[in-house]
């Protein structure tokens, strides 16, 4: 017998050679039926792969990531299966489950994939999937791993086999289709419900434009059509919200060849947004006790040194600039300069603790094919702030910081979220992680603490801490439901110690700092393109560029439009009048297009009842309305920063 | 006779060989009692020397800055004169007039000068002063020159002798010394009545160290007593407002090796009043139908050609950084940005003026030997903006630009201040300037005019116009009465040709719009250092760091203190409270010490009555008040940005 440590702690007993897919059925016939894998004491199994020692057993389904890219790479195999049978002596490389879907890169020779052939390839995947057939992993020789693709007359594979050593190669076969493979698969293709090949292209043989260009196709697939449904409604209307997009039509943002890639030109608009993303900032964490600093974009090299930035992050950092026989760098980060500032005049516990907040810009090097509109830039204004703590303290600092996250959550109507606790893996103290056992330890818990007290929904991810301590990054989804990697927050024990940073504590001693690293709204380049697509460039009016457009009927109602017009600008409104020689209904759909909030369409009626005709953004005409009334109810709204939409 | 033709256009004629000090009598013995030199056809002369053709002739005297340096230039020959009475063998290097003073370099051998040397120099020129020795001119030949100086013993003058061509070389000579010298000089030593050598200083022969030092001595001198008594006075009220000391005093800024030179950091303090001169840029500019940017610090090498900042600024800027194959560099200046965003969108006439606007962060390369505090330093944020418009709407618009500088002035206490226009020089179209005399002419004319019917106080420069168009340097005066050159207002109607920008006009034509370029509150760098040296640290309340600081005179009133502080924070004033265990006494000076407006002092008798004993900064105790009518009143005096000291 061997015993099964599930997460809640529970052990229990089964006989040697069980499978993850046994002790599911041992809980459930209903859990067994969602099972896609395991992990088995840390590393992803098949489900069906017999257990033959003591270990820590966790199932993996549809929920989980690597329950997903065990669906995933399966489906690869599925394609490839389906490739096999209807385009015979295709060859095939690699086929890896990829963020959302996969692809497999193969060798058709001559042939070019259709439409019509992705199409007739989803219908044999299909025929294929329902099928359920197994997916059976085997262990096998290096020697018969080369003979049978020697035999298949396939170089690729042989290429890959060249650098595997004897003793830890696995085949897996489904179907009619053997491939070579690490694994781990899902129990069999009956899970895959629902395929859409997305798309075809070229891909040189292991990325090299020197080689032969192989035939990539990406695909996805889900346990149920309904998700499949769901999914491409979502790339559709991502498509007509691309921020990109968005950004030109609304005159956002703008690139110049002349300026560089991945610097964008933030226009009229689009520094609005800036602004008024930097006010709540500034609200915000004057109420939190912050206060701001203002630090130069540029360091000497020894800053970094110091940092430990350079050498290890150089690759990230734009090249240096040699002056004085010294180089400087622009800053990929804001904290040794906010490490500086603190270390500029001697505190006491009484300071802390010591919250100092910037919205620094940093500047980042991307391969220029990775840049990506406003969401892979070169240049990014951080919403960014370090806080310096004692251990006493820092529970309470997290928690605040947490609960800052969330106010902005509800500000923007970001209904799902997620934070992803990031953890050091203790065999690794002293290389990927600093030698501080106690520290993460004693942090680690406080931050999950401090998660489960407030509620946060929240994910723990192993051996993907940051060097110098715990790291939680926030996912959100967007309202049509799309990932977005926001920000950060971490705690850092190692940097005090680095830039020698301290503090007189109670006992008149010198105590090093905890510093927590915090920058809740991201950068302005990503949240502003997250905003575009969540709104739809339909801002919610107090983010809105242009809040109000008075549209008189005709030159008649010129004055009142401008009566109007001074009292929103007193009150501080963003409002303009369409004075063009046009009829009514063209304003009123040009305005809609800009996406203005509210529209005020004035008349002989309107102007005789010292009135204005409403019209909001989304919701049409809401009938005409006293004028200080409106003024009154939009300077509330925007003031509530509420989304009456 | 020869006519000779005054700045207002009149013409008078004179005998041949008159000189400008006769022209002056010829006009009041009281006029000539103040000329100290001329400018003859735009060249500077001495007052006595013979006039023998037509010409136009200025009159110079202690306002002209040209005056000022003859008088400063004759000076340095006194003292020359004096060294030589004292410490015979000396020998003379050279000994110009700078900006406030002069300084001459000299051999004396092993001696070195001591205070009692200083004194006793400064003595000996009053002497040599009383006797009203005239400046003498004489044209002599190179042969004879080398002679003199060689019968003298004199190498140092030799070796400028070195360099002269035979036919233009003049000596001066004043009472028993004569000097090889271009001059001018004043009429006589007389015109000097206030004497002060400041300090002495080493320097290398030709500023190389590899040759011998020489003494530097350094002086000013003033046609009247008073005069150096207040420049004295004025100085030393100069030191103790040094805005480096009060800047470290006050926490407003710091400097840190590992960031680098030049480059400071802005504390809590000192983000404050920054930010502060930002609400006041935008809600101006606001108000002004500015638009506002935001644009990366970088740009393309290809931006910089096509500017023209490279190569002819390349000195200035920092080295560029090289990436995926090109040069970046990082902005020292907005306007090729600006330009771009202009240009993103297609304007026509209905778009213009288009102003935007943007506290820009520029860097600049200065030697590590000019670098002075925030005075001269290598980042720059500059309170910049760029107008783009038609020649017809040029004049308003400078206009409105003027009306917003002196609107800044009123703000600021500025009440000394005066604009140096700077023109061009026609026979240099083509070189020096931009070759559209049409343009020239038309803007220049334009420029003065607003000047002239906005009663602004300025002079004109000839040849100091930008390459592009005339400019306007602004200078103003610190409360103590130092000067500063604070921003420039700049025409220009080249960088529209240069960046191909247009707007579709009237007549459905393409145009290249008119540039102003301005920046009324300069850098926050010279800005908030003037304004240290300004307000002696005494900030305003709006731009206060700390507005009020609360002094509980025990821990009894401690909840009361509260109950004030909350009020305050609520009308979002900055408040704190000394909670120290501390006398009250020294509260209050260490609260006045770190220049706090506001004290508000609170014990029995305030807590009992609702009130508050309130100490103004500067004025002392101002007795009990209600505590919501001073909440109320200080309100008031934040809003209105008054100076209530």
């Amino acid at each position: 017998m061997i015993k099964i440590t599930l997460p809640d702690g529970a052990v229990r007993e089964y006989e040697a050679g069980t499978s993850a897919l046994d002790v599911a059925k041992s809980i459930s016939e209903g859990l067994a039926r969602k099972v896609l894998a395991a992990t088995i004491n840390g590393e992803v199994w098949d489900a069906t792969r017999p257990i033959n020692n003591d270990a820590l057993l966790k199932l993996l389904t549809w929920d989980d990531t690597d329950g997903k890219s065990t669906f995933w790479h399966s489906s690869a195999h599925l394609l490839a299966e389906a490739v096999e049978t209807m385009f015979p002596g295709a060859k095939f490389w690699v086929g890896p489950a990829i963020e959302k879907g996969f692809y497999y890169d193969m060798d058709l020779g001559d042939r070019k994939l259709s439409e019509e052939d992705l199409a007739s390839l989803e219908k044999k995947m299909n025929e294929l999937a329902k099928q359920k057939n197994v997916y059976l992993r085997k262990e096998i020789s290096k020697a018969e791993a080369i003979k049978y693709f020697e035999d298949k007359g396939d170089e690729y594979k042989l290429d890959l086999l060249g650098n595997l050593t004897d003793g830890g190669i696995t085949f897996y076969t489904q179907g009619g289709f053997t491939d070579l493979c690490r694994g781990p698969h899902i129990p069999d293709t009956g899970f895959i419900k629902a395929i859409k090949l997305m798309s075809v292209a070229g891909a040189y043989w292991k990325g090299d434009e020197k080689n032969r260009q192989l035939t990539r196709v990406y695909g996805v697939t889900f346990p149920a059509q309904k998700e499949l449904d769901e999914y491409l409604a979502m790339l559709e209307e991502a498509k007509k919200r691309d921020h990109r997009k968005l950004g030109k039509e609304l005159s956002i943002f703008t690139m110049d060849d002349d300026v560089g890639q991945g610097l964008p030109l933030w226009m009229p608009n689009g520094t609005i947004i800036i602004e008024e993303l930097e006010k709540l900032a500034k609200e915000t964490e004057n109420a939190g006790g912050y206060k701001r600093v203002v630090t130069p974009h540029i360091a000497k090299e020894s800053m970094y040194l110091t940092s430990g930035h350079l050498p290890y992050y150089a690759d990230s950092m734009f090249p240096p600039m040699e002056m004085d026989g010294e180089k400087y760098y622009l800053k990929a980060m804001n904290c040794p300069h906010h490490h500086k500032i603190f270390d500029a005049e001697q505190k006491s516990y009484k300071d802390l603790p010591y919250r100092i907040a910037e919205y620094g810009t940093c500047y980042r090097y991307e391969q220029s094919g990775e840049l990506f509109g406003l969401m892979r830039v070169r240049c990014l204004h951080m919403n960014d702030a370090h806080i310096y703590c004692t251990k006493e303290q820092f529970a309470a600092e997290f928690r605040a910081v947490n609960d800052m996250y969330i106010k902005y959550f509800k500000i923007f109507g970001v209904d799902k979220y997620v934070m992803r606790l990031s953890l050091h893996e203790p065999s690794k103290l002293g290389q990927k992680y600093v030698n501080e056992p106690a520290l993460w330890q004693e942090t680690e818990a406080m931050v999950r603490n401090v998660l489960i007290e407030s509620n946060i929904p929240y994910v723990e991810v192993h051996d993907e801490a940051a060097f110098y301590g715990p790291k939680i990054d926030v996912q959100i989804w967007s309202a049509i439901g799309r990932e977005f990697t926001l920000a950060t927050n971490q705690v850092d024990f190692n940097s005090g110690n680095k830039f020698k940073l301290s503090f007189t504590n109670q006992h008149n001693q010198p105590e090093v700092p905890l510093i927590i690293h915090r920058a809740p709204l991201g950068t302005h380049e990503r949240f502003i393109g997250f905003l575009l697509e969540h709104y739809a460039g339909k801002f919610p009016t107090w983010l809105a560029p242009l809040q109000v457009k008075i549209l008189p009927i005709s030159d008649k109602f010129k004055d009142y439009a401008n009566t109007i017009f001074n009292k929103l600008k007193k009150a501080d409104i963003r409002v303009e009048i369409d004075d063009r020689n046009e009829k009514i209904g063209k304003k009123i759909r040009d305005t809609e297009l800009a996406r203005v909030p509210y529209m005020l369409v004035i008349g002989e009626k309107e102007m005789n009842e010292e009135k204005a005709s409403i019209r909001r953004q989304g919701k049409g005409d809401l009938g005409a309305k006293n004028v200080d009334e409106f003024v009154a109810e939009i300077k509330e709204e925007i003031l509530l920063r509420s989304d009456n939409q």
